[in-house]
């Protein structure tokens, strides 16, 4: 049953959750599909480049809880300074789709992805990543100085008991020695992320840590060891880039280095852990004007009522995060008008298989039509947590605007 | 800092896990890497086929556990009848790749996907898709009736308090009834999935279902409701295969019904989950002869020794399936020998985040080198739990030999 002559495809036409008969989300897209909501997203490029700036700091946007090529490019054009990436092959797909500021927010391990990052620096990309061991600093030295390159290279500073990252500031200090001796190792600053921090009180951990990170960066100032006249000290994920904030601009670090902020999933925001690590931003800082909005939004069918109370919809852990289940928002019949929304008081996902959610219906939805029964085929908005393990399910995003009209077909490249 | 006329690249080439300098996959290879060992993986293919045809029963495999053409073609050509999908969006990238029979073991739902399966239908395939509802059989018949099309349908039967699936077969023939009424529609037979199937004693439950798929079949056809001469049979996934193939076989159906048997995960098998399913197979029956053998590896890099007992790898919930965590099998050093194999014995992984994962060491390997201390660089290959969850990670994939060189890069459609 193969067809060894069939035409291979168009790849672009081949994915899930795309317009398929019109650009209808409620009557002409294959559900699942991911969505973005423009005046949610519009509002969250503008906000987070609000704050950085009032803090004196730039942002590198996280580019790793995307991967989203057309929002690196929103980003940038709102006012980021470059794009933070997590491995070789996220630089080299954010470059190739014309990215060329690259903070590469983790160690550059392994020949294969030396050689990926050697050829975006002869390509031209403004690129640094992060060192924490002379085992690697040796390695990186070696391997730059055959291809005739210098790289730039920040020093992590970690935390006891969590990831990567020197411990102290004294291996801080021995590592920076190593950086200099190295002819192609170009000592660019000082990096961290406080979303390792642990302990009873994070808040003051956080702020001590973002303390430890600028004495770091000074001290290796104050011994000549950093090369680059414009070094950076960067830190901060989604949850804590407040705090990291205020101790960058206390310290006046704005006059020498660079501070550089990284959080990632401001960007669209979501119905979980960020929003309630936003509202604890909100509360620590009263004077902020409102806040970040959840952008995305996996949109999915009834599939299966098959008996009282029970709901399956057609997704799955294939099509959305599974750290926390995920939230059902609003339903819509299919074709329907958008503003006829109907309700999903008491629905809760209980179970999520690869391609389906089972949900619990608050009562017999089926058996005892009321006013508002639910039927085989309605859309069902969801709200997700944590966007990183949404986006990676999707090959292509739906950008809706207020009319849920499909106004951009977004590629993603993991 | 955009290029907004650098030329947008072959797509090919920008994906993670990819041979960049040579075919070495402890040289070349960008890590981490998704890895298919070509020997475990041919004896998997046969070994399957093998089981069905013993059973007098095809194979559909179930393709959404991989959506790897190039494995499609592999099981096709190994004989399987055709492929399992789950999404009309999955059924057509496996026909846009040259797979003519799909089996949906799904309702379809939502015009924009009734709109793929008719284009498919049009294009010359064997489609077919499951229904458990009178909703979803009057919308199929309405929408494939406008198209001037016939649509293969199975009746669903499934498991009181599981998933989709007609509750008993006095709702199987009621449903029956209905698409005999829909001229558009063609019942084909019935399908059901034993892996939903729960209780105490499972073995018993799930051959007591598979007895009443047999039932509900013969009262379908008794009725003179199936209208396909050659209907299907359909049940099974990769943990009860052996109880539901002897089901089939005992109940004499295939002078009549085609038995088709959907498991996915065989092909690559695993280290966890399906790993124990097949220890029960072979439990039950002692005459197979070998089982399955895990093909699939993901593999990584040491990036950080930050502390004694800890090695952070380079990979995490972006790269591998976290239901279970992944199990470290075997270390090598970077551009090595592969007959250098080193010690993970005590390795535990504790912890993975969305690109790292925390591996705790037996004692300190890195301020006590001992004969053979961990390196940052050194290689570890990781065996994964529930493919399915691994593969929708990756855009392509590596097959190995057993050298470890590769020999060709698949593509994955998700």
């Amino acid at each position: 049953m193969i067809e060894p002559n069939s035409r291979h495809p168009d790849a672009t036409s081949l994915h899930k959750g795309l317009p398929e008969t019109g650009n209808r989300l409620l009557a002409d897209v294959s559900l699942p599909a991911a969505v973005i909501h423009e005046a949610a997203l519009a509002h969250n490029l503008a906000w987070m480049q609000r704050f950085c700036e009032a803090h004196g700091a730039r942002l590198a946007p996280h580019g790793k809880t995307t991967m989203t090529p057309a929002l690196f490019h929103r980003q940038l054009q709102a006012g980021a300074w470059g794009i933070t990436l997590a491995t070789a092959a996220q630089c080299r797909a954010a470059f190739a789709h014309g990215v060329r500021r690259l903070l590469m927010a983790n160690q550059l391990v392994g020949e294969a992805n030396m050689a990926i990052v050697a050829g975006l620096i002869e390509a031209g990309a403004d690129f640094y990543c992060v060192v924490d061991s002379a085992e690697n600093v040796r390695q990186l030295g070696r391997y730059f100085a055959a291809r005739g390159l210098c790289l730039q290279v920040l020093i992590e500073l970690g935390v006891d008991g969590a990831r990567c990252g020197c411990r102290g500031q004294n291996e801080v200090m021995a590592l920076g020695e190593l950086v200099e001796s190295e002819q192609a190792l170009v000592l660019s600053g000082l990096e961290g992320f406080e979303g390792v921090v642990h302990g009873d009180d994070q808040e003051s951990q956080v702020r001590g840590y973002a303390w430890q990170l600028v004495e770091a960066a000074q001290a290796l100032d104050h011994d000549g060891l950093i090369e680059n006249p414009h070094p950076l000290i960067t830190a901060s994920g989604s949850v804590w880039y407040d705090l990291v904030a205020e101790v960058f601009l206390e310290a006046g670090l704005g006059s020498h280095f660079v501070p550089v902020l990284r959080p990632g999933c401001y960007v669209v925001h979501d119905h979980g852990i960020y929003r309630s690590a936003q509202h604890a931003v909100l509360g620590r800082r009263p004077g902020i004007d409102q806040g970040l909005r959840p952008a995305l939004e996996v949109y999915a069918q009834v599939v299966s009522l098959p008996e009282p109370g029970l709901a399956i919809l057609g997704l799955g852990k294939r099509d959305i995060g599974h750290d926390q289940m995920p939230e059902p928002l609003r339903r819509h019949r299919e074709g329907g008008s958008i503003g006829d929304i109907r309700s999903v008081a008491g629905w809760r996902i209980t179970k999520l298989m690869d391609q389906h959610a089972f949900v619990t219906l608050p009562h017999d939805e089926r058996d005892e039509p009321r006013h508002d029964p639910v039927r085989v085929g309605d859309i069902v908005a969801l709200g997700i947590s944590h966007p990183c393990l949404t986006f990676d399910k999707w090959r292509r995003l739906c950008r809706v605007d207020e009319r849920l009209e499909v106004i951009e077909v977004m590629e993603t490249c993991f």
